[in-house]
Order: structure tokens, then sequence, then C-alpha cells
């Protein structure tokens, strides 16, 4: 049987080959400097990480290791925010209880050395993102493990650095809401029938259409994220064919709309459906 | 820094992602009932046989491992061959000596306690091979671990059950030979550019053209094994378009034609190449 940090890594290539998932690396697209095969290796180097969380290390320093292993390849950032799902995930899985309730608990248990080890993270790769809350300036995450004694400072724990992220990033809001997306992909992944891959792919689609992107409002603004996602909501109502769905995301690529927290949040979304027996 | 079987893994990733791959799954090509999904999973299952290679286990022991959990998918065998040439060449990484003379020396190592855990992997797989030489009946590895008191009887390795099985098999036959297609698969990885995964479709081509694949022997005859490598010298001499590479994939796949050894040959090329430095 595959253990849980297999599935994990499991659940990020399969992520990477459902296709078509509109403005982002799949099976069928590259982006110009971001490929396919460095999704392959930013998953193969996270094994550590993943392991890690599966023997018990903490979330900080588990996800410190698989961003560090993950950024051995020649693209940059493959799958930071899915690992700041899927560590905390595995560590539900581990003890035994992978429900939302089950990974509140771990998440909420964080403390500051977890927030450190994600700080530390960044030193690894460099990942865009948005500006600081205004009194924020010292917890600036791009200045990586340099903000760590600012964030000693202030005892913040890795849980309430999400708090504080959770209003601009959907990875922070799944943090803070019991990974309710992740769960809900996963539900659907489930339901879907048909190779996991497309299902995968669906299911990004639809969770796409019910919420703004917020990698996509970061980098082009509110506007741009809630069209996409009424573009989405079109295609999901209209059950389009894969070739229209294919041309939205030729349209996004050329407009350098990459999705990718609702990537993350397929990622976890499989690894849940994994470790709940679905299967390719 | 990636470990040895984290390489071995990756490579059989980046083999099957390589396209176009005449004949084989790869990341334009599903087969009916084998999909790419299928050898990431096999892949992913294949880690803990792999790490053991690297830890220490002996060669029998981890590719029964490998094979096992590569098993743990619905595609069925998706890189049986490959396994059989990363588990020696892992142990010839770790062991300080990735060449041709360092991984002869670990393959004329072998014992019979190898070959019964060779045997061992056919109970977890359903693999294609050919019929046995004359005498060996009690030695058809379609009969799994019932065959391994008549390997213990005759008292055989591993290396000389591949002695046996090296005239029609291409897996085998680097066995003996010192793994001399795959270093040189390997060296034209490295002299190439671009994408690695470009390069290993390359050098597959280019493998099929020089020799004809022997899984393809075993399952159409040796004359249509011939006419497959003549037709890819003809595109490796004309330096053929992705496009023409492409439709001769097309013509192979509609006569159920699959060069899955020269696969084989080409992950283990990757590995090497992996373990050289070239990376994603």
């Amino acid at each position: 049987m595959r253990s849980r940090a297999q599935n994990a890594e499991l659940a990020l290539l399969l992520e990477v080959a459902g296709t078509p998932k509109p403005g982002n690396v799949d099976r069928e697209r590259d982006l110009d400097d971001l490929h396919f095969e460095h999704f392959l290796a930013g998953a193969v180097g996270s094994q550590d990480g993943l392991r890690a969380a599966e023997a018990g290390a903490s979330v900080g320093e588990a996800f410190e290791t698989a961003v560090s292993g993950m950024s051995e390849q020649e693209g940059g950032n493959t799958q930071f925010g899915c690992l700041l799902l899927l560590c905390p995930l595995v560590k539900a899985a581990t003890g035994g209880d992978l429900s939302q309730e089950g990974v509140r608990e771990i998440v909420e248990d964080t403390t500051v050395e977890d927030a450190a080890g994600f700080y530390r993270a960044f030193d690894h790769v460099s990942v865009f993102v948005g500006e600081p809350p205004g009194d924020a300036d010292d917890l600036d995450v791009r200045r990586g493990s340099d903000a760590i004694p600012a964030l000693r400072d202030r005892g913040l724990t890795l849980y309430e650095i999400m708090e504080i992220s959770a209003p601009a990033d959907g990875v922070a809001s799944e943090w803070v809401s019991g990974f309710e997306r992740s769960f809900r992909t996963a539900s659907r992944i489930e339901a879907d029938d048909g190779p996991i891959t497309d299902r995968a792919a669906r299911a990004f689609l639809r969770a796409l259409a019910e919420s703004p992107d917020t990698l996509v409002a970061k980098q082009q603004g509110d506007e741009v994220a809630s069209e996409v996602t009424d573009r989405a909501a079109e295609l999901v109502e209209a059950d389009a064919s894969r070739e229209a769905i294919g041309d939205f995301g030729d349209e996004l690529v050329e407009r350098d709309i990459n999705p990718g927290t609702t990537a993350d949040i397929t990622a976890a979304g499989l690894f849940i459906a994994l470790e709940r027996g679905v299967s390719p």
C-alpha cells in the first residue's frame, strides 16, 4: 500500500497531469519557462518533506524540507502552495483523522517555530506574493528567514500568520476554514468517474468557477480574477467540450493568467481522494 | 540533492513524459488500458524498492519490493523492465562506481537468492514474456515463486538467469553486456540539448533505430521488430519532424506494436544522465 507521503507525492503528479486545466501547466501544456518536467522533479524532490510529515515532524519543518527539495529544478516555484496544504493533511491522515476537524486541529496546534520554518522556506525559492498588510512590513514573507526575529518578537504561530494572509490568499484561507474547498474537491473527484486525471481536471474547473483564484487576483487584479471565475462558471454550466475549455486555456496563457491557487486546492483534493481509496 | 533512489524514480517519470516515443505511452499518448497516470503511480510505488537498493538491499530483494509497489495501480505492468535495470544501477551509483565496470560487478555478484526475488516479482504483476528455452520449462518465469525450488536445485544466480534470457531479451542482454546500451543512451542525453524529456525522446528513437526491440520481437515476431527498427533508422537519418515521428507512432499503436524494451533502456539512460548532473 502506498504510504501517506507517497499518496501526497502522487497527488502532485496527478494534479499536473490532469488536462485541460486552463492557464496552468498540464499534460498538454508547458509555459515559457515552466515545464511539465519541472513539476515532475518538484514532486519527487518534495518526497523527503512529505515523509518527514508522515514520520511526525512539525508542519513547519516538514514544509521547509519539502520546499527545499521541490526547488531542485530549473523551473522555480512549482508546488509551494500545494505543499502548504499537503503537509498538514499528511499529518492529519497519519494521526488517523483525515477530516476537516482533524486537519483543523493540526493547523491550530502550529507554533512560532512552525512559522519560522514557513519563512525559511522562502529562502529556497522565489514565490509570487502580494504586498503584506499595512502594519506588517517586518513580516513580509519576501524577507525569508530575515523576518524570523520579528516573528518571534510578535510571538506569531503559523496558524496566526495564515489568519493574517487568509483574506487575500486562497491557500491560507483553507487553513482557517478547515480545508473546506480541499475536502469539497475530494468529494467531487470521488463522485465523478473515469480516469482520475480527468476527474481532477473537471474538479479544477469547478473550483475555479466557484471562487476567484487569489494568485490571479494578486498578479492581475480582482477584476480579472472575477472575470476568469465567471468564464469558468459559464463553461461548467454549459458542460463545455474539452476543446472549448482548451480554447479558454489558450486565452488565459496568452494573457499570462495562471490560476495556481486553484491548482493547489486540486492537489489537496486529490490527496484526500487517494487516501479515501480512489486510485489510478 | 536528490538521492539515488529519487533520481531513479525521476528517470521513470521523465521516460514516460518524453514524447513522441512511437508505440508507447507518453505525455501525448495513452494506450487502451494503459494510461499515463498508471505510470505515474507505478513510479511512485517503486520508491520503496529503489530506496532499499540505495540502502544496501540485494538486487533481488530491492527489485521484488519495487515491482510489488509498482503494481499498485490498475494498468498492470508499467515499469518491470526499467526496474530490472535501475536496481543494479542504483546500487552501482551508491557504491561510488556508476560505470559499465561498476554495474557489471554488481550484477555478476548476484546470487540464487537474488534469482528467487526476481521470480517472486512475477507473482505481483503479469508480464509479457516469451517461451522459456527448450530445456528450461521448470524455470518458466510465468510460474513465479513456484519455480523457486527448481531454481535452487539448479543453483542458478540471477546473473545466470539473465545469461539464459539474454539472446531473446534486451533487458537481460544489458545485464550481460555491462549495460552498454544504457550508458550509450545516457551519453546521447548528455550530449544533446533542450528539455531533458525531448532529449529522452530523441535518445529513445536512436536506440530503437540501432537494434530491434525484443518486446516487439516476442509479441509480433522478428520480422516486425526488424521492420520497426529500419523505419526508426530512416526517421533518425532523415532528422524527421515531430509530426513524422508522431505518424509513425500512430501506425505502431494501430498495429499494437509497443517497443517497451527500448523504453526500459531509455529510463536506465535517463538515470545515468541525472546522476551525471543533467537535470530538469
